[in-house]
């Protein structure tokens, strides 16, 4: 049933082409390879479950063998775009055993000392895994620049430095796939309004999220700059529509699918003689 | 829904009274708590997921503020008795962003040089997280013990150390759980016979399984001695009957949602003054 819903290349539907990007020419309440209503979004996401959670076991099967291949999710997007959201509907439809799961706050100092990507390849998933990346190495060339944490020639250098750094872990078999869950200031709006309304929520809420929000040209123009000149075939770029919540979450899973199924692990051979076993486990 | 089904005091059953521990007295095929159908135990397990989310997400969001509490599931049984099956559905039912999870193989000779609670400590959750152990400290009293890896002064010292360590980290707001999947020999014949007769599940299957199979009496005697000699009212074992994966899934699920209630942690007050921000986001 899955198969019907998904849309096969809804990746190549959704990758950044090469080139100078405006964000304002992608609609962010598009609902690009699904046909359906909210109610019917939210089917098909849970229809996906068995068949990602399948694709999930075989990769970490391969990596519990000889395999060495993982699959690196990375989310960015504005506060409220949905991060956490993807990682609890999507993500959350796979065992959680097969997941790392990383959520970059802050650099510390010590974090600091060691360079920008240390801290990044500490979290990085072993073989069989599926990464999933909370803000990444971009907020070094988003907030970084949009908040001048580091000089010009800093950030401007990073540019290179990340593709240099995605290229070796596209060579080391990780599947490097980075999304921006792309929202309006309009639907950001009402996402905080949503959370101050509602004292269950207050905890989500941080009074620097509208310090953030007086930034959103900046912001944008940063997040095209990543997304023009960091976005490689190995590690592409996607732009998710993202005022839609089960949109959203429907597309990063649809992609995450597509992507198991091109890498197409294969359960393991026996490496050992399934007979002899037979034969030692029947005399116990 | 999930009331009707879940059996209040379900962790107060299952749990192993002090005192020497005999395991032949513990049904493998019991389902205590639970009158149903095997399909009626996989909807009452599905019914929880909505419930014991709540929870983790109040847990979660406590421990993002000032909280320090959180929960350490320790999983442990001899192959096949469904540590990773809890995890995929129990657990699975779960945000996998509140979820520390951490499975222990033989340790390297770093691991080693460091003293068996080194890297034990590395892997404990921290506040607001729900951290699960696929097997833990105690392989270093049952495979250390039946194995003779160390010298029986050395397993036999580790009780202490074992209850020293689990006394510090309920001090320090961690709620341990341990739980013993139980299951018959003549189960787990069944289920190696089953991985070794579906070749997608052979990656699954270990040669060394069937040697340690013929030492399930001393295995069985390793355990009965950590469940009498580390069990204490902070940090209590608790037998699960295992034959059936279905019951088992759902009670561990249900004692984890038991102590969530238990903890009972509420949601966080906002640290801002809402009116004020509900007038500066307004102004954006």
């Amino acid at each position: 049933m899955a198969k019907e819903k998904k849309s096969p290349g809804l990746l190549e539907q959704l990758r950044v082409p090469s080139g100078p990007v405006d964000l304002s020419k992608y609609d962010t309440r598009a609902t690009p390879g699904f046909t359906g209503t909210k109610d019917e979004g939210k089917v098909a996401l849970e229809s996906l479950g068995a068949e990602v959670s399948d694709w999930q076991e075989r990769l970490y099967a391969e990596g519990l063998k000889d395999g060495h291949r993982s699959v690196l999710l990375v989310l960015q997007g504005m506060d409220t775009s949905g991060k956490g959201g993807v990682i609890r509907h999507g993500a959350g439809l796979m065992d959680p055993q097969g997941l790392k799961i990383t959520s970059f706050k802050a650099p510390t100092p010590a974090e600091k000392r060691r360079g920008f990507l240390w801290r990044i390849r500490q979290a990085l998933p072993g073989p069989g895994m599926i990464g999933i990346f909370d803000r990444s190495h971009y907020e070094d060339v988003l907030i970084a620049r949009v908040r001048d944490l580091v000089a010009p020639p800093v950030w401007n250098r990073r540019y290179g430095q990340i593709n240099d750094f995605e290229s070796e872990l596209a060579a080391n078999g990780v599947m490097l796939l980075k999304c921006f869950l792309h929202i309006s200031p309009e639907e950001q709006k009402l996402r905080l309004q949503a959370r101050l309304d509602d004292s269950t929520k207050h905890w989500k809420y941080n009074p620097g999220d509208v310090d953030e929000r007086k930034l959103w040209p900046a912001y944008t123009e940063a997040y095209e700059a990543a997304l023009e000149r960091c976005n490689s075939p190995e590690a592409p770029w996607l732009v998710i529509p993202s005022d839609r919540k089960w949109y959203r979450n429907w597309a990063v899973t649809t992609i995450l699918l597509e992507t198991l199924k091109t890498l197409d692990p294969q359960w393991p051979t026996a490496d050992f003689d399934v007979a002899t076993e037979k034969g030692r486990l029947a005399a116990t």
